[in-house]
């Protein structure tokens, strides 16, 4: 049971971006952008450093709902989420992938503890500079969301229906709320209008 | 020296804010509305759990930059902010603020090892759900940007009068960058031309 009373029933964050929209908005733009705005990681390599980060952090709705979401957009489904959760080194991704899972492992311990010399691995293996921003902040933005909803208790279904089904909402939708469930209220009319 | 090539000299998460400007304007709206939005805990308590997280995250970018914007906005000064940072339980804060404070530490460890004791003596010292709801994601809020500034490797300046001009900025003007800094490119014209 959550530690605080939330005004809906929606398990993990959605029940908290749906309870305090003013920060809900922001978190939620930012999701879309870092896991599906245009990049050269897939949606399914971004979904997949997200989904190990929270494994990881023992997160259980996030690890669960960014696992199913990953495995919807990448070819080697969720058995290949669940090689990289137990054993990054040895799952058939990239050498590139690879070690940027190396780096977001160690965002998770801590930012200081992200050495050169990971960076200069992933970056012989190919990384670009953004690629490897985008690493570094989606690991970081997991640490936040994966603390957001542990810490104030939310629910966590059992069920993996739920997440597939959440998982096909955001591989269609992505992360934005439509405006009328955004503010509690009615959508204006449309700024053209 | 950063661990990717930015685009600008400037220290911390200012120079990842412009080199990235598409995560940025999220980050700097969460900022802003988490930390100087609408709300019942003062601007100052609320950059003082921004400040008490980084430092136990040993990151020393944001913690000198939001210890010094706390001690700006508390009567207090630096002097409060130093006795929060060695022992919160000692220094002279509110009851309520001190039980906060045990929340962010415990969001700054895992989600996880926040207590439901911890929040019943948060709610005992007369903290609202909403008080608890933005101490949960400020604390979670500086596990990301202290990994995201840490992780690759920004440059934190020496001198305090760094600190202090950003703060006098950051109560003056906030968090939001002006339109025509955050594109990169000139402003348009105003939406009601």
């Amino acid at each position: 049971m959550p530690y605080i009373s939330l005004n809906s029933a929606e398990p993990g964050i959605r029940g908290l971006l749906r309870f305090r929209p003013e920060t809900g908005r922001p978190l939620s733009e930012l999701a879309e952008v870092l896991l599906r705005g245009p990049g050269t990681l897939s949606r399914g390599e971004r979904e997949l450093i997200a989904a190990y980060v929270s494994a990881l952090n023992h997160c259980q709705y996030c690890t669960s709902s960014h696992s199913a979401t990953a495995a919807a957009q990448l070819p080697g489904g969720m058995t290949l989420v669940d090689q990289v959760r137990s054993s990054p080194a040895d799952a058939p991704l990239s050498a590139k992938l690879k070690a940027l899972l190396v780096i977001a492992a160690s965002v998770r311990d801590s930012g200081l503890d992200v050495t050169a010399e990971q960076v200069a691995g992933a970056r012989a293996a190919g990384a670009t500079d953004l690629e490897i921003h985008d690493t570094v902040l989606i690991a970081a933005a997991f640490c936040m969301f994966n603390r957001y909803v542990d810490g104030l208790a939310t629910i966590a279904p059992e069920d993996p229906a739920v997440y597939a089904a959440g998982a096909e909402h955001l591989v269609n939708e992505g992360y934005l709320p439509p405006p009328a469930a955004e503010s509690g209220f009615p959508a204006g009319p449309p700024a053209e209008a």
